[in-house]
Formats: structure tokens, C-alpha cells, sequence
């Protein structure tokens, strides 16, 4: 039986008009797709980097537990700003969403635009363990 | 005996003077090197963004194929493009290779520069499912 | 038993300040963060682009050895650069710690700036063969 599945609408995800899936899952990983401070109407909610940072981790995490994965299983996330003296706010969110000690890998560039005009775009990876 | 196989070379494949491989291939995921618009000898094809995102396609399709993975086990997708506005011709290039509910993940970012000086590049990891 | 592990400090691995993992291994993967030009001491070392991508290089292997892989089990690289024209120092490296036919998969971009202030990042994930 294949488990292969692609979430593509949820009661917290946001409504994307674009042609993608939130994330798909297979062999218990899920890959998800950059998600922004969009809010449940697909609509680009502008912010204050933090505030859009904020939404942007709560639809990540949202999609994530759509996917049925938490979010302490994220093995990395991909982060893109737009402003590179601003990953303040990120780095006070990671404190706050993860542990010490069990916090994901993370990469982080300034790019020349994100999607919406956005200020943060999250990507994650996460996996469940099978031990 | 060991599964893992490096795609290098192939009759569908542009031939690279990059010191890299196409695709990596282990248990069952196949990880694809970022695919530009680029002909089988290995040089840049300029074109509008429209036909460099399809030759992109193309090159990721064909990797893919040569790797032995269908398009359609493409878990996600990672899309650098030099102008976000052009973003519409891969969604319909999604479209058009992607039914609707079967689509890759994806994560957008406008970049500063891409190798050849090309207009888009597409990144894919595409994974078997074992069930 | 759970086998996923948090790599975070070692002997050979730059200290961060930063609330992240170093890499995150699961299922037999492991996903390392962003690797830039620091040293030991978590500090930037500024270089020549040659010198900072070597030091990156550098830490990346010593992250993929801290988590138990060797840097021929990387799968893929993602190397974002602050000035695509230096890339051919990035093949150099390539071709002197990769066998020919044996190279990780790779993506490769032009960003606008990158933690630090640094010239060259690589992020990539290593997996082992199962078989």
C-alpha cells in the first residue's frame, strides 16, 4: 500500500491559489514547502519582520502537524530573509519553539525577493525517527 | 551491496565541464544537482524565462529518468529564479506536469545570480515510495 | 530506542552562539547547518574567497565526522555564493576532496549576503547506505 501523501488543503493551512503541494510525505519524511506570512485566505499578511517570522513558523508548524509530524522532528530549515540584520527575531523563535540541545539544522541566506514581497520564508525538512 | 549511484553521464544528459554530479542516488532517494537551461553539450541556452524554466524541466525530468525516478516521485522542488514576476510560467510549467493534488512541495527565492547568468533553476529531490 | 542525535558541540566544531543544531542525523541522514569561514571559537575568519571556502569545506567535514559520516556519503551540497565568478575555487575543492564519478550532487547560487558578512556557504546532507 502506498503511504506516499500530498497536503494540499487543512483547516489551519493557508489556501494557496498556486499550483503546490504544503508538503508531501513519504518514508516518513515530509518535506515542506516555504511557507510566509500568509494568513488562512492565502492573502499576504505584512508585517514587522518579527510578526511575519511569527506567522511564518506557525503556518510551518501547522502544515507540519497536518502532515502528522511535530515540530521537535524537523531535522533542518531552510531560512531566507530579506534583511540579514533582522535574524534576531529568528534565532528568539528557535529559542522559544526548541529546546537546547534538540534545536534543527539551519541555513540562512539574504535573498533579492521571496514570494509576496515577503520579509521571511521558513522551509523544512522533518523525519520521523523509525530507530 | 551498495545501492549508491552517481548519475554523471547519459545520453539525455547536458554533459558537464562541473566538477559534480547530476544526481546522487541512495536508499531510494534521489538528490538532484540544480538544473539550468542548458543543452546536451554542456552550454547555456538563453531564452525567454518561459523556455529557459521548460529546458529546465526538461534537464530535471531527464535526470530524474536516468536515475530511474518518475517526476511524479519528486517530494519537492527548489526554484531560484532572477525576477519573481516571471514565477507564472512555472506555475504553469507545474501545471502542466503535475496533476492537480500530486504536486511537488516547492520554496521560491529570487536571487542575485545564477550560474551561465541563467534566468531560473530548479533543485529537486524525488524519493521512492517503499510503502 | 531512538537514534536521533543533535550534533551541537565537538573538539573539531566551531561554537555558535546561535540557537541551532551543527546537523541533525535521523534515519541514517544527516542534515548539517550552513558552513561558513569560522573558527573554533565561533568567530568569523575573513579571507580570500579561496581561504573562506576551504574553511568552510573544513568545517563541514569536521561536522559530518563529529555526526559519523564521511564526506563521501554527502548526497548533495547547496553552496550560496556573494559573487558567482569565484566558483571556480569551489570546483577546485571539489575535485580535490571528490573522486571523479563519486561527487555530491550540487546547487549552486549567487545571494544577496550571508551570515557574518561571509563570501562562501555550504549546507549539505550526507546519508548512509543501507543497501
Amino acid at each position: 500500500m502506498s503511504q506516499r501523501e500530498h497536503i494540499v488543503t487543512g483547516k489551519h493551512l493557508p489556501q494557496w491559489s498556486n499550483p503546490i503541494s504544503h508538503a508531501v510525505v513519504v518514508n516518513g519524511m515530509c518535506f515542506v514547502s516555504g511557507q510566509l506570512s500568509v494568513g488562512l485566505d492565502g492573502q499576504y499578511v505584512e508585517g514587522s519582520f518579527r510578526e511575519e517570522a511569527g506567522r511564518a513558523f506557525d503556518n510551518l508548524f501547522a502544515v507540519l502537524a497536518e502532515a502528522g509530524f511535530s515540530k521537535h522532528e524537523l531535522a533542518f530549515v531552510d531560512v531566507a530573509v530579506l534583511d540579514m540584520s533582522q535574524m534576531h527575531a529568528v534565532n528568539e523563535l528557535y529559542e522559544q519553539h526548541f529546546a537546547a540541545g534538540k534545536r534543527p539544522a539551519r541555513t540562512v541566506a539574504q535573498v533579492a525577493a521571496l514570494p509576496f514581497g515577503g520579509k521571511v520564508k521558513l522551509m523544512g525538512t522533518a523525519v520521523h525517527d523509525v530507530g
